[in-house]
């Protein structure tokens, strides 16, 4: 069954215009027939409230991700912009089309709220397979010295402007805002030195190098700002140094551990999954399963699941090169690209669907965005100054390490569930203020990184 | 990046015992550590409970079922029997383990229904890409019959058992136990013939037609008979012949329609995918929202989601042909094999555990399991009776059809979340009797079919 052919046949079949005029018509027969009748009548009711149209707001979001994407690449953008502005344009229909109520119930429904979830778990796990530990220390000083900088500034830069325009918030507030800014999207940046063809210069391995690092520094910083919010909104001692020192402590044992423990035992593991029979589909739940697992003692332990997502990656795949159950099979990261190209996007429309347009109309939300997205630009430029090595070209790396892409998104997120008192840490403007930041952070850096390296390219390397 | 030695280097990693020894204490330690601090502490509190437990049920449902379904294939025996086991044995670890109540709590979970719903419907899309109609049309009269007594006998021999043994209860619950032992299981039978390599036998040809067609017969049969508890249960009317007819016109149109549609449309919706720059991710997502559109649109229209998933799959390929994007790429239905291979073990799992071994021991509803045993495969081994055309192994074609499989634990599943009154159709005692129809039919059927060929097989074709 299902062999065949092999060309698919539907170039035989002409869509002549009658033809296609009667299947619209007996279409729309068929769905005025199917959409009228019995609304509360469904065959599967019951227990639990029908999942129909749970089914039917993944698939417009889904595809809505989709289109936006694939129109963001016809443009030269990296797909996460369109995938995220096709969530903007869904969230605020209402602003131009006051009927369109069916996304607000979508916006707050428990089980797409864990499917993005599980969408961000696998992203930030095939970002730790890929996560070569040797690769990192082989880039060194110079790479550590830029991710450094890269975490340090913008979370200063971000403190500030926070302090200096929201006087009245509490500190943790300013806080978690300089923390949205320090990440870095080592996934587009990869992307585009790709498209560029110089992922094998020094810049790129510095700026990938630094790229990872900070995400590791990135993680760490979101769990003692995370471990902060929480501890001082249930009262249990407010913020202490042993508190916070705790939590790094416990970010770091737990990264390191993994990357440790995968050195030993995930060379059995994956050979275990050889003896199953399904090879590939054994590596694929298994790998999922740790993903799931490490997620869960990772919040456990007091730390947000995406550290255990990583720390599954880097523990299963610890030097980064692609684990696969059989020569010539696909290796996981390519197994798990099915689950993720449906995950992924959903976590960016509902993202973007979070962005209230209104809220940025006003012109003190708009001058906070303004602010912040210059904040973050000014602190990853500064990173090119980190590059300890001769003839390199600092612009570039600076360009490399601008997009937030999803992990800024992340923390944004993150930043809007956790609660302080009864506010969230980042309200509806200020969220609305930071997808801004990583919006246009994302749309500059491959222009940028373009005319960086022009400025290199001619000469085999560049005079400074 | 991930790219690198092509072969795993895991086997030069020595595992000396000392290493293991010191890597299991290391792993020890960290667990303690991370299981003991802070069970409240968690740094993605806020908005929705942590996801944590959840997603660590999953990993032990999925893990449990894989295991259980590599355990079943190494005794011989089709997966799908070890992935229910493993969720009887989940299920009732209370029984003999009286602390283990993690499990309980998983049985009743809203996100878990779900995902086991999704995995479901992807199961059902897929049969329906592999239905195909012209196929279908050539075995002819032979598996029409087969089909119609296949569905016909069970009902009838179904009702009788159940009406003898429980007369108290109400007429409709005698027709849903009947309706579930007609359901066969393609999935099974064509995976048994295609390792005995006999799919092109005569035999053959018309099981496969025969449960194709059952599985569509299947299909209306549960539309009318959870129509008719949906219009009892809610007091429109009752059971009125019109209403009957009223779901068999909107079944038959809804699949007719999508056959029809398919036919015209389908060509220039896989055309469309191959414009966008990612034909394999465009396929898939494409698909998958196609099959919950569809599903959205049967529940709209009275109809399970079920329904809508295989018509999705009739529609976007009515012919079996394998849709792909492209020469040599993959086609749809090997797209989202990661998907249900992390989704349908799932279900299967989530079925097992409903299972109440408890109510099983007593005497009563173990007679009534045993009786619908026994109808379930006599009513079976009879359809063989329906092959017109001569010299066929008419044992065979009766063993093939015997398999319930997943159809009939889908069945099942809705007969438990339908309500009558307030009672659901299946009890739970009920539930389980079905189970086990479902386990022991799939049990005999792969020795029934290798002892019916081998008499066949010595000489060319068998005399009858």
């Amino acid at each position: 069954m299902g062999q065949g052919a092999q060309e698919p046949v539907f170039d035989r079949w002409v869509l002549h215009p009658l033809t296609m005029r009667t299947a619209c018509l007996v279409f729309l027969g068929c769905a005025l027939l199917f959409l009228t009748p019995a609304a509360g009548e469904t065959a599967t009711g019951g227990e639990h409230p029908p999942f129909g149209p749970l089914l039917f707001s993944i698939a417009v979001l889904v595809l809505a991700a989709k289109a936006g994407g694939v129109l963001a690449e016809r443009l030269g953008q990296p797909p996460v912009l369109g995938e995220l502005l096709a969530g903007v344009g869904l969230g605020n229909l209402a602003l131009v089309w006051a009927s369109v109520q069916m996304f607000a119930s979508a916006r707050a429904d428990h089980t797409l709220a864990f499917l993005s979830e599980v969408g961000v778990l696998i992203l930030l796990f095939d970002v730790g397979l890929e996560t070569n530990l040797k690769a990192l220390l082989r880039v060194g000083p110079s790479a550590v010295l830029v991710a450094l900088i890269g975490v340090v500034t913008p979370i200063t830069l971000g403190w500030l402007a926070s302090a200096w325009l929201q006087p009245d918030k509490p500190v943790l507030v300013h806080l978690f805002v300089g923390a949205a800014l320090s990440a870095t999207s080592v996934g587009i940046t990869a992307r585009v030195l790709k498209d560029l063809q110089v992922t094998q210069e020094r810049e790129s391995q510095i700026i990938l190098g630094a790229a990872i690092l900070d995400d590791v520094l990135g993680l760490i910083v979101l769990a003692v700002v995370g471990g902060m919010v929480t501890a001082s909104a249930t009262g249990s001692g407010g913020v202490s140094v042993v508190s916070v020192a705790g939590i790094v402590v416990r970010a770091a044992v737990f990264l390191g551990g993994a990357a440790v423990l995968g050195h030993y035992l995930s060379g059995s593991l994956v050979r275990l999954t050889m003896r199953t029979g399904h090879p590939d589909e054994a590596l694929l739940v298994g790998g999922v399963a740790l993903c799931f697992t490490f997620a869960f003692l990772a919040e456990q332990g007091g730390l947000a699941g995406i550290i255990g997502a990583f720390a599954a990656g880097v523990f299963i795949d610890p030097y980064g090169r692609g684990i696969r159950s059989q020569r010539e099979a696909a290796t996981l990261s390519q197994l798990l690209h099915p689950l993720s190209s449906v995950l992924v996007p959903l976590f960016f429309v509902l993202m973007g669907m979070r962005v209230d347009l209104d809220s940025l109309a006003s012109p003190s939300v708009l001058g906070l965005a303004g602010v912040l997205v210059v904040c973050a630009i000014a602190s990853k430029l500064v990173c090119g100054l980190g590059v300890l090595a001769p003839r390199v070209n600092r612009l570039a790396v600076g360009f490399g390490m601008l997009p937030r892409g999803e992990v800024g998104l992340i923390f944004a997120g993150i930043g809007a569930s956790l609660r302080l008192g009864d506010q969230p840490i980042l309200s509806p403007s200020l969220f609305s203020a930071i997808v801004l930041v990583v919006l246009v952070t994302t749309l500059i850096a491959p222009a940028g990184l373009r005319v960086a390296f022009a400025r290199t390219r001619p000469g085999p390397v560049a005079t400074r």
